[in-house]
């Protein structure tokens, strides 16, 4: 029986994908043309003739179908190119729209992806067991969720305990791509490590006490971890430290970091770790080399387009790496 | 014009309270007496003649009206003794309730205490705007919430500058309570300090940066800091490192810290810092100086009596610490 990370693997191999594509949708980042598409047009009198609650669920009603109709219509438009999707809680939030956060990881999943829910929860055991429950549960929609490690084995105890009863995963967070990730992450420890190498070893002793790594052979663990493509070295070093753990890894693209940068972190296979591009593949239709061939309507074509220009990318970058 | 830390600072003052009540409700948690009254009767004969989906409906309609009465309830017990109500995210996300979350945090806002959304999120910069946005927007009912400090300043200041326009404040995540909290936080630095010392220094340059702390004289920043109770030197040692710094300090009752532990964070005036009490308040009736005197339909007395004796029993605690 596979664990949610080798599942993933084999996805990888089965797509020829190394790309995660990230799913942050915002009201703004929608285009207007597909907005227009789903609202129905009331003449300004029909509109009158509301009363003020009617007219404010009439809106609501609207926004939720257009972000629910986006999020499918953008998962649809990469599905058979890409292994995973990350769905970013955040995003949902924002909107008012946790409800379609599970609407939306469920339509992912019946597309057969593999669905990561980008929640970065953490807190004290008790209530990490309650997150746990939300989003590791048997039922759930997802296959990983990320989590953030500085309550320590405590506050990351109950998800990596759930997700094992369930055949999840969960990815910690331990070196993060964006910039001021070093002022914590990277500060020096009187032996020598960074905050960040003092997570990784615990990430490998989490993953020894969860799933017996040394009974794992050449596999992966379920235990899982964040590393941004935007410290390549970092990267690197860490590809070697943790050679059983699966690497997420955000920073492609949008954040800087190139296919050479992240070629590093996959194994020679071309498995063990995955690429995440958010922005890149959403409003690929705004980006120089598509916007000549995709307008705004096409923005659906365009992520697929760049979902397969990436996919790309990456695995002949990682031949290279390999070849040299 | 105070900022949200001063505003609880006044509210403690006024209700001679420094206890926050925790709101972390389970259905398991929920007396079923309670339960049973709110939820209508149905013979068996009714809900056979339902559909499978009224059934659910059904269920799902009761199990939403009673998680929410449940926390209106406990809210209302408490609400003229204590300053300011902690709500936590997890319980609601466990329940698929999110809609609830906000419904509570309103109804805990109109009976005007201080309203703390306990959600820990973080992320880098674009998606902690997104998560800011959800929680700390003008119309917000939360006053202040928590956020994780591990991704460093670009993680935590969309957080910081939108709280700052729209008069609210956060708390970041220094030591926190749990036993495990010592492995990443506790670690030795090359320089001398700890790791959640030099968290404890990024929240005073924040502090410098957002509302400059320097002009603020004898007054709070707006950021303030979750220290755990149940690492009493640590908590003292910050109390004095951190002294515009508001602290929430969880851990006192159910994780073991007592009243003498938590003195010590306290100003002379008895401001400056405000403890949490979730399972101790919400379950007081199971508890041995309360079971005998209410029943666990009286669950909602017993919540309210809990706090009058935490609030004194810290306020005395205070005043013995000052006079030694």
């Amino acid at each position: 029986m596979k664990n949610a990370m080798q599942r993933l693997n084999s996805l990888i191999l089965q797509k020829d994908s190394r790309i995660c594509a990230g799913l942050d949708p915002t009201w703004e980042g929608i285009p207007d043309s597909f907005k227009k598409r789903l609202v129905p047009e009331f003449s300004d009198e029909e509109i009158a003739k509301l009363s003020d609650e009617e007219r404010e669920e009439l809106m609501a009603h609207c926004h939720d179908i257009v972000l629910y109709e986006y999020c499918v219509a953008y998962i649809e438009a990469v599905a058979d190119i890409v292994p995973a999707i990350k769905i970013n809680s955040a995003f949902f939030e924002k909107e008012g729209a946790e409800d379609l956060y599970w609407d939306v990881a469920t339509a992912a999943k019946e597309m057969g992806l593999f669905v990561i829910g980008d929640v970065k929860r953490a807190d004290i055991g008790s209530t990490s067991a309650a997150y746990a429950d939300a989003y590791l549960g048997e039922n759930s929609p997802f296959d990983a969720i990320t989590i953030n490690p500085y309550f320590g084995t405590d506050g990351v105890m109950p998800f990596m305990k759930l997700a094992k009863e369930n055949g999840k995963g969960v990815f910690v967070l331990v070196k993060t791509s964006n910039q001021s990730s070093k002022e914590i992450q990277d500060l020096r420890l009187k032996d020598g490590r960074k905050v960040y190498e003092a997570v990784a070893d615990m990430v490998l002793s989490w993953a020894e006490e969860v799933d017996g790594v040394d009974q794992l052979g050449e596999e992966c663990s379920m235990i899982g971890a964040v590393v941004g493509a935007t410290h390549k070295e970092e990267a690197a070093e860490l590809t070697w430290k943790m050679d059983q753990v699966f690497f997420l890894v955000p920073g492609y693209g949008m954040q800087g970091a190139t296919a050479q940068d992240v070629a590093c972190v996959f194994d020679v296979n071309g498995t063990g770790a995955i690429v995440n591009s958010s922005r890149g593949i959403m409003q690929a239709y705004k980006k120089e080399c598509w916007k000549d061939q995709y307008s705004e309507e096409m923005w659906a074509e365009a992520a697929r387009a760049e979902a397969i220009r990436a996919t790309k990318e990456i695995n002949d970058a990682i031949i290279r790496y390999w070849d040299d």
